[in-house]
Formats: structure tokens, sequence, C-alpha cells
């Protein structure tokens, strides 16, 4: 039988949804400039705004999780599965 | 008068808009599994592969800007401006 | 009086120290280079290869960190600090 | 017979060489802070103040061989190529 799948509210839950919605306005933008013929550098410079926004969504979970989580897993003796899975996110996330 | 405002069709214009259709999916799922209290670790993976799908959208957007817009304005005699404007889309982008 | 330095023997210190003597021959390299009128893109190649080296430097680093001072701190009860100055420095790192 | 390597001086060269042989000292100094325990944060502070002087460098390489090498391919009518071999560097820049 597989583990059950972990859960975890997120602390500031509205503020990430929000900022996911607003992300997802954005990407809807930026599909509409290039239906619109709009001007390359004027759509790259939307996708740059898109990294910036989704940098602060990682950053945000990354520390709400470092916080809590692998802080949790740590302090009940079983940090080094924590910190290697945390570590791995932080590679995906310099890519 | 303000200057018409500079029209481009992309030369993979289709290609480019499923590709920013499925990010708008990608990131209205990652919306859903913060909604769902996913585990923190997943919501960041599916975070890092919207990064690499905007990746791939910058570095086409690029490319075709490059070997079109630059290089007619270089082979018209006023490339300084427009190789300036892709530097800073470029600084943008390493950032 | 201030706070003594905090001292921390790298586990893996000579590989660590191996690969920095390796990156600083390699920017003497490319001082040697650009002296040498190099053609650019062959100096902007080595310079993506220092950018990759110092960036297993960085993981190597931040990894043994995370595992020892930061878990450390987690189990003595004052993870939080400790935490915030891990996040601070992926934050850079990201950059 | 190989085709002669491209030469190539660098507008900025002095600056240029100025600011390699600071990487080099800087380089220098984290082995160093390795070679005598400094604490780990302090040395992946440092390590980011390379890459941030790292980045310098490569853009004001990619910014000078774009205004000259390549704007020059183009106006020779040979610049696919230039473009191509410019956006490879981005790209591995981006990496």
């Amino acid at each position: 039988m597989a583990a059950p799948e972990k859960k975890v509210v997120q602390p500031n839950k509205q503020q990430l949804l929000n900022r996911l919605k607003r992300i997802e306005g954005q990407v809807r933008g930026i599909h509409k400039m290039v239906d619109e013929d709009r001007y390359c550098v004027d759509v790259l410079n939307q996708v740059s705004a898109v990294n910036s926004a989704l940098h602060k969504v990682s950053m945000a979970l990354l520390a709400d999780h470092t916080h809590h989580c692998v802080a949790r897993a740590v302090q009940n003796d079983n940090g080094e599965e924590a910190i290697d899975e945390v570590l791995d996110v932080m590679e995906r996330l310099l890519k």
C-alpha cells in the first residue's frame, strides 16, 4: 500500500493563491500579446516579469517548507532525507 | 504623436501560442495544488517545470528577434539601438 | 566584546580546496585569453565553465552547511535564525 | 589547413584584465577562508560576490561582441552563424 500523500496547509495560503492567480493572468496576457503580434521585446519583458513573480513564489514556499517541514523532520531525528530533498529542490530552482 | 506600435508576426507563432497555453494550464495546476494543501516539494517541483517551460519560450523569442528584427536594424545601419535593446533583455533574463 | 568567530572544518575540505585552486587557475587562464586577444566567444565559454565550477562549490558548501550547522541549530532549538540565514544564502545564489 | 584563429582586441581590454585579476584574487581569498575553517555562510557569500563579478565580465564581453563581431558579420551578409553562436553563448550563461 502506497504511503498516504503528505498534506501541508501553507501558512500564507491565501497570499500564495492570489499570487498564482495573478501569474496565471500574466501568462494569459503574454499569450494575447503574441496573438496580436506585439513587438518581441515587449513580450520578452513580460516573460521576465513572470519569472520574477514565480521566483517570489518559490522563495516563499522554500522558506515555509524549510522552517516547518524540514525543521520538524530534523527534530524527529530524520532530517537527513528532508535536507537532501530541499537541496534537490534548490538545485532544480537554480537550473 | 506617438510612434506607431511595432508589430511583429512571430515566425513560430502557433507553436509559441500552444506553449503559452500549456504554461497557463500548469500555473492553474499549481494554484490547485496549493489549494488542496499538496506537499510543498511537489508544488516547488511544478514551479521549476514552469520555469523551464518559460525559459524555452524566452530563448525562442530571443532567437527569432535577434535573427530578424536586430539583423534588419543592423543592415539598415541603425543596429546600435537594437543591439542595446536586446542586451537589456539578455541582462534581465540572466537575472 | 565581539562574539568569537564561528569556525567550521568543512567535511570535504581538501576536495573544496582543490576545486578552488582549479577555479583560480581557470580565471588566470581567462585573463591570459583576453590579454592575447582571443575570440570573444571562446573567452565567454570559459567564463561559463567557471560559473559551473563555482556552482558546484556553492552546492557542496550549502549541502554540508545545511546538514551540519543548520541541523545542529534546529536540534538545539535555535533553528529559526540558522534557517533564515541559509534562506538568505539560497536567495543570493538564485540571483 | 585549419582556419586562422580569430583575434579580437577587446575595446575595454584593460578594464576587463583588471576585473579578472580582482576575481582571481577573490577566488584565492575563498580558498584561504576554507583553509582557515571560516564559517560556511561567510564563504558562500564570497562565492556569490564572485558570481556577480563574473556576471559583469560576461555582460561586458557579450555587449562588445554583439556590437562589433556580430554586427560586422550581419553587415557582411553572414549574420546567421554569428547570431546562432551568440545565442548559444547566452544559453550557456543562463545555465
